[in-house]
């Protein structure tokens, strides 16, 4: 094919991704909020939202702007420019999903209220799809351009690479920032709310209610966005640099990966549309669209692989990589779903330490499966796959189908936030189970999604280490080499620093939360009884100060440890700085991630009514583990994730340095 | 020097260790305990402790019995015979040490009643020289009579090998059994007893006190025994190997680690006389002592490689370790007794999920620096200190002085023992009083032999791991390899496997002992009166059957894994396992021992009268933060270095069997 075909493929499947999302929107848009509470309550969510976005903005622009003037002086102005496109798609797509989150919380609210479970889920899954579908196109978009524009260009490697660093850059201060905004939001409100003060989640006396509900916006939706946008560019554009290390600039090769996306996003599109045409209930829909957009890439790519004459083992890597992220899911979604949560919920029966006790080795245990499945896709994509490129291609076609995943995980906070709203507008207590049932169906299906991030960001980073080995010069990593091996064991402090930091950070804001919620019961007469109104502008000043003041260090540290290594120990303990750090940054992420998973559930277990239910001691103890694994699963451990391949992408720009 | 007069040195200066050994037993032995009540609770605590003793010896020796069949099958008799000798010593010193701290605890009691501190102190202190002195009398006799005996067989290597195994599979077991036993007691005794009825520690209503205090005894002393024995060991016999890969079997320079002990036993020797003859207040003999035998290894060591002509930059490696030792030692401190300690008791104000995230983000943050001081002696020890002989020396070097260390450490339980007899007697607070100063003391000296043991962990790992690669045949171990790369990902996986099992297993333990203690509170009546007496013994078997039970799997994994990895990919991914294990291995049980130990004096603190004091909110935080950290700091933590130097010398076996 000419370049020209190969763009108008790429330009045009994004652009009918696009299409889809404004198509959501408008859909979205159509439906009016009449009640008047509400739409004030979801005024104020927006306002909160879109204040802390800016500001976080703001300060991300600044290093954007700091880092384009390093690549522009040390590169090329082009890498530099190349660097603040890649930003700026990042910050669209985490713009354009919470927009569309919060137009889409209140409505689903008044869909609960006016047409009943599937109305309501229709609106959430719509929410969903505009980040979901938002994500693919831009990425597709943007990389499909600059293959277009550059791919005859001596340095087209570094400048996917300044497009990468860009998105990397944005999504581990995006995770971190909203990380810290909503867990100390959320810690806050339950901590006095639910356990001093006895009222239930979401309670308009509650001072922090508006923050915690701002925090599920910008954490769990724009702060995911961006995550899951620098997964699905990272995967693409490392193994388009593989590629080219393997088979020179032969187009149908480089051109792969994109490829996949194309086939990954168009079924994704089909199994929207397609789960709209044969209607089933909530949960068949969102797990029937993505098992169909998976069964379209796996059969859209055989027959490519095929009629194009491309070597045929890729497509045991392409076939893994897809296999490999269902399982992983269904394995986290035993852990965080299955028997662990009822013995977790059960050892709540002795109180807060054993339950914690009990949770945490639940995370650690499902560490186990997850990483020996990824080292046998390892093993077989490279042995067998196409070698190291395989194994990137094993990356891609996990988060290729990332438009239909990716929506299923943005459901959930819409159901989350539809919930907080009616419950703070005085809704019926129907309209309230409605959004609950459809907030609990969101936290099982995201479970797979969250098995393709984690999964996917352990390949990427292997390719992005290959590619840095392979730019270095470096013919082999010798672990017995004793500057490889300190390299190692340095970079798998980092995992635990970069932890430490925003765990503490998230420990310390949502201290100050609790005083200040303390202090609001204390000292507003008549708010207890519901007649005076709290200081909702206190709660969400608390949050936005801690998020922006706290998110500078972890990003300072993660970009300049690297450069530190390189000039200090050299670029053999650089490598083994990045295995370490890859290592030990994978496991930690996903113990976290699975804990706070398993101790949410097992208190939802609890509040289900077993075990004594609400208000028992059982559930006292499960609300204390769940408060620990909310910085685990929304702050710490997403952002490992990043952190693993944002000082993979910044190590792999100092060796194209030179 | 000939070969005898070696021999003469090394079982000399151990047989002045073990007259040193029962000079103590018999001052200890000497006071008389004229009061009826505390006799019976010693005697009921020395029985239970006894009885555990007992079953648990009857299991590790089946597995003894077995692993010297099979060595002896697959190698030569002598092997297994070796093994079975290494084996029975450690056990050996486990039984001494505990049987010193049974006779020693009430001793310290009586003591602190009748001749007041001072008197107390040296009680507790000569309980733990008992253990410290055996430990290191017991390693120098038996390598330094296997060196005499056979250092001129061509499977020299492998009989110290074999003896080696012997250590570290006894060491394993005794900490996992005992680490279980101590913490479901401990923890069953102190959520019912403090926190639901509200009595004190060590109240004598509470059915868990007398298991609890059990606990101490084999927990916290023989199994914290077996486990330096083992590292003592590991340290010497591995740093031998890895002379003999270096030198040949020129003497001068394999006996040299041997040479270290006896330097290092001599100076502790010197500085427990020293410190009996300068008395000074506790906390100056205790550090003073060990200051003194570290002076004195530094001293001896440097004028013997001189008088030797000995390459003199080994040197450095050995001052690089004893100080390496000692700075570890002092960030330990800080972590688990300075700032971090008063700021995760402050964030118990806001509840216990705020205590507990501070506390792992402590524990987690204390990771960093330990590991790089330990990379940066690992790289100057091997560019400049002699190799990777030099590394091993370094750990050699840490340990040697382990009669003191060990002394200073062992010293610990005891006080606490002491003080638990004192309240079950019902003696005067006073006493009590003393006990609890000399127990806080142990707490914070005991940091500098943590450091000593986590530091010599990661270096004898780091030996044996270069034994491995050497008798492999390996000349380098390629990161880039995707089965070296598979390996490291699958090794980093068991740490956390083995955590999870055994925190599991104490989260359990402490379920089934909470349920009983409670039913006795409900169902003995008069029991809360004191008016009846609670079932003692049904808590002793609750803790008993469960570490005797729960330790067996972890013992399988931890052996089979390595052999299950060489035969399926091979020895140069079980080299990369062997890599995963340990880094990911020495961070999890860096952050475990330092949180559980912030955590533990947090509460302290809380206890000392700050933040509202004893039965504060903040202090009801805290008593679970403490709670999570028992299983951290005392059975997870600690297993975890063993697990790696055991799996180290199962591989290289492995290898050593062609």
């Amino acid at each position: 094919m000419l370049l020209q075909h190969y763009f108008l493929i790429f330009a045009g499947t994004a652009l009918c991704g696009l299409m889809v999302v404004i198509g959501l929107l408008s859909r979205i848009n159509a439906i009016r909020v009449e009640n008047e509470t509400a739409r004030r309550i979801a005024e104020a969510i927006r306002e909160g939202a879109m204040t802390f976005l800016k500001e976080e903005y703001r300060l991300i622009l600044i290093a954007v702007a700091l880092g384009s003037g390093i690549l522009g002086y040390f590169f090329s102005p082009l890498s530099g420019g190349i660097f603040v496109v890649g930003s700026l798609l990042s910050l669209t797509t985490g713009y354009l999903g919470m927009k569309a989150a919060t137009l889409a919380n209140v409505r689903t609210t008044m869909a609960a209220k006016e047409s009943g479970e599937h109305g309501a889920f229709l609106v959430a899954f719509f929410g969903g799809g505009v980040m979901g579908f938002a994500v693919a196109s831009f990425g597709l978009l943007g990389l499909g351009t600059l293959y277009y524009l550059f791919s005859d260009r001596l340095d087209f490697v570094m400048l996917l690479t300044s497009f990468g660093l860009g998105a990397s850059l944005v999504a581990f201060f995006a995770r971190v920032g909203g990380g810290i905004y909503t867990k100390s939001a959320d810690i806050g409100a339950d901590l006095v709310g639910k356990i001093e003060v006895g009222i239930p989640e979401d309670d308009p006396r509650n001072p922090a209610v508006i923050a915690d509900n701002v925090g599920d916006c910008v954490g769990d939706t724009a702060g995911m966005g961006a995550d899951i946008y620098e997964s699905y560019v990272g995967a693409l554009y490392s193994s388009m640099i593989l590629a080219i290390a393997h088979y020179g600039s032969t187009a149908s090769y480089v051109t792969l990966p994109l490829m996949l996306a194309v086939f990954g996003l168009g079924g994704s599109i089909l199994g929207l549309i397609s789960s709209l045409i044969f209607r089933a209930n909530p949960a068949a829909m969102l797990r029937n669209a993505t098992y169909f957009a998976i069964a379209f890439l796996l059969g859209a790519s055989y027959f490519y692989l095929k009629y194009f004459d491309l070597q045929s083992n890729l497509y045991y890597s392409i076939f893994l990589g897809c296999v490999g992220g269902v399982v992983i899911g269904l394995i986290t979604e035993y852990y965080t779903g299955g028997k662990p949560v009822e013995r977790v919920a059960k050892s709540s029966e002795s109180g807060a330490a054993t339950n914690l006790i009990d949770g945490l080795a639940v995370g650690m245990e499902s560490t186990v499966a997850p990483v020996i499945i990824l080292s046998a896709i390892v093993l077989v994509a490279h042995m067998y796959g196409g070698g190291l490129f395989g194994v990137s291609l094993a990356a891609v076609s996990m988060l290729a189908t990332v438009g239909i995943t990716m929506t299923v995980d943005a459901y959930g906070p819409i159901a989350d936030n539809a919930g907080g709203i009616a419950q703070m507008a005085g809704f019926d207590p129907e309209v309230r189970k409605i959004t609950d049932k459809l907030d609990a169906l969101g936290n099982t299906t995201a479970a797979m999604g969250k098995g393709f991030a984690i999964g996917s960001a352990l390949l990427t980073a292997l390719a992005l280490f290959s590619a840095y080995a392979q730019e270095a010069g470096i013919a082999g990593l010798n672990v017995l080499d004793p500057l490889v091996m300190a390299g190692i064991f340095i970079g798998g402090t980092v995992p635990f620093l970069i932890s430490a930091l925003t765990m503490r950070s998230v420990g310390q804001a949502a201290l100050q939360m609790v005083l200040e919620v303390r202090r609001q019961f204390k000292e507003i007469p008549g708010l207890m009884e519901g007649k005076a109104e709290p200081d909702y502008k206190r709660c969400i000043t608390i949050s936005t100060k801690a998020a922006l003041r706290e998110m500078i260090l972890p990003g300072i540290i993660t970009v300049s440890l690297p450069i530190i290594m390189k000039y200090t120990l050299g670029v053999m303990a650089l490598g083994g700085f990045l295995v370490g750090s890859t290592v030990v940054g994978v496991l930690l992420a996903l113990m976290m991630a699975n804990a706070g998973g398993t101790w949410d559930n097992a208190k939802k277990y609890i509040e289900a009514g077993h075990l004594g239910g609400k208000g028992s001691q059982a559930h006292k103890a499960a609300v204390i583990g769940d408060t620990v694994g909310d910085p685990f699963k929304d702050t710490s451990g997403p952002s490992l994730n990043i952190l693993i391949k944002l000082m993979a992408v910044v190590s792999l720009l100092l060796v194209l340095a030179g």
